[in-house]
């Protein structure tokens, strides 16, 4: 009987270990990621430690405020937290833009306001325009389009929009520390979702390819929907005019509960309108989150709300009224200037 | 130099495989399970093989109906789809036990109808209510909860009340092949939704445990929520008397919509009030998959709707029309005598 010396039978156990090895190559990635620093685009300091404790104290078994997978749900404002709002969400510049084709097929609406001012131009008295007008060519621009119509049109927009400060796609004016966070929850098996003022169906066309947040985690504010069949007997579901659900402010919470049906473990937002989202989050049992992004990089982004003595503008409003709760209540205030190394994944 | 001999050497090799064999558990189980039947409570038969066809087909990426993984969505009816509906739901069972409480609290309302037939627990007279009024009663017995508390009522209700002809909590009352149907399609990545005329904040209380499905993919019919505080500051939700989302017929679509956000690729229903779900999935492209279950067997479970020439009932209904749609359309319809080798779980 053949003999086989010591280090022969070794190397045989070696490239048997070495194949088991490369099978859970996946595995070891995951081990090797968590021990590199998940939130590379974070300075140290209170509030990335603050992220790391909370993730590690709710997926460790061993900790009385360890949540179980399918309870662990992260909630995130959009416009501002996500990505750029100022000087406008980026959905109403799309409304904007569909004017026009609006005004082809009805043209009274031409000499009919607000839809006379758009059509103008003007700039400033665009900028001045109050928030029912908003909703008002919100309604004209949007309404009588079948979902998969809007679906259609929302994504060629965006395909070949620009935002006029970097000229650069609005789906790549994301926060890159924010992208960061959400991938570090998701690798924790948190389900992390959207939660926005801005409309649900609109967020919805870039929200998987953007952040890889499908459709179905996306909450925001929807129209009702109609259904019905076109000329062929084709089923279909229209738009109308009707708003189901405005999610903002006490709209948050109230939409979490009816989309989601539990109450998130962390939450993040940038504005009064996220102020009830944060609240509900920060009064659960356990361990929970609540942050606000503070836009104070006049260079890199924007600096903008009353907390820092600025004026008021109609988006993302930071007053000193939620600093101040932030405060009180263990929010954390995220500063874009002294938190984020670096805030968009190109270079700015 | 020590020596091993050869069978030294194989018994070495064997013992890591087998370790590593071990550790691939998990997936030899998986495979294991797809060359088994995944539908054994299923007789052989046209049904059978749609389904079993449907999964194949559009999770084979050679396949020109394949279905990338985020886009595999199923909705089920609850009520008569997935457990006993007849006589009655059981969240209409559910709030007549409500009902004493409430007049407890209001004394008034022990003379008003329909609260006084209730009361009287005269069952020919309970049976012969309408549907406004089981709404009437529906409101009376649930507004001014928090969603806290009905969560925790209706739990402690689902683990003592009993489905009166069997004996048994109605959680058990689910029917085993659309149980190893859910799973099924869950084995093979669809992410599966109930999509009820049943309030949705009920069904989310035992969904996850009684069908492995979360309550953020349960979609149903939903009063509104008002965002408030307690006498302590503290965040609450409380349920109001408006109805939000009616999520029958049309509204089952336009929820799946609003909560979705994709068309699913295949649905499941019983009645008419699933009809327009079946459509709106049915009229997708590629592969699809509508089914009806048809409550035909009156020894087993019962046999109920006007298409076998049985009287309309409040539940359920399963109309001549339907029946004739099912057939010009492609669906499938379910026989529950032929098609269901086994009903429940347990022995009936």
């Amino acid at each position: 009987m053949k003999k086989f010396s010591l280090k022969t039978l070794l190397i045989a156990l070696l490239g048997v270990l070495v194949v088991t090895w490369m099978g859970n190559l996946a595995n070891f990635g995951k081990v090797f990621a968590q021990s590199t620093d998940p939130l590379p685009s974070w300075n140290k300091g209170a509030t990335k430690s603050a992220i790391i404790e909370f993730v590690q104290t709710t997926t460790d078994p061993s900790n009385p405020n360890f949540v179980p997978l399918p309870e662990r749900i992260a909630t995130f404002d959009q416009d501002g937290t996500l990505w750029v709002e100022y000087p406008m969400y980026t959905q109403v510049d799309y409304v904007f833009d569909r004017v026009p084709v609006v005004v082809k097929d009805k043209p009274k609406l031409a000499d009919v306001e607000p839809f006379k001012t758009v059509l103008s131009g003007n700039k400033e008295a665009i900028a001045k325009l109050s928030l029912p007008d908003l909703e008002k060519i919100l309604v004209a621009t949007l309404t009588g389009m079948t979902v998969d119509e809007f679906k259609t049109e929302a994504k060629k927009w965006l395909e070949t929009a620009k935002n006029s400060r970097w000229n650069r796609p609005y789906t790549e004016l994301t926060y890159l520390p924010m992208q960061e966070l959400l991938k570090y929850l998701r690798a924790n098996d948190y389900k992390t979702y959207i939660v926005t003022g801005g409309g649900q169906d609109f967020v919805r066309v870039y929200s998987e390819q953007t952040y890889g947040i499908p459709p179905e985690q996306v909450v925001g504010s929807a129209g009702s929907t109609k259904y019905g069949y076109d000329e062929n007997g084709q089923p279909m579901l229209t738009k109308e005019p009707k708003l189901l659900l405005n999610d903002n402010n006490a709209g948050k919470p109230e939409g979490i509960h009816l989309m989601i049906g539990r109450r998130p473990y962390a939450a993040f937002g940038n504005s009064t309108g996220d102020r009830q989202m944060l609240e509900y989050t920060k009064a659960g049992d356990g361990a929970r989150l609540s942050m606000l992004v503070l836009h104070d990089d006049a260079k890199r982004e924007y600096a903008y709300g009353p907390a820092q003595g600025l004026p008021d503008t109609r988006v993302g409003t930071f007053t000193q009224a939620l600093y101040d709760e932030a405060k009180k209540e263990g929010w954390f205030v995220i500063s874009m200037k002294n938190d984020w190394r670096q805030i968009f994944a190109f270079k700015s």
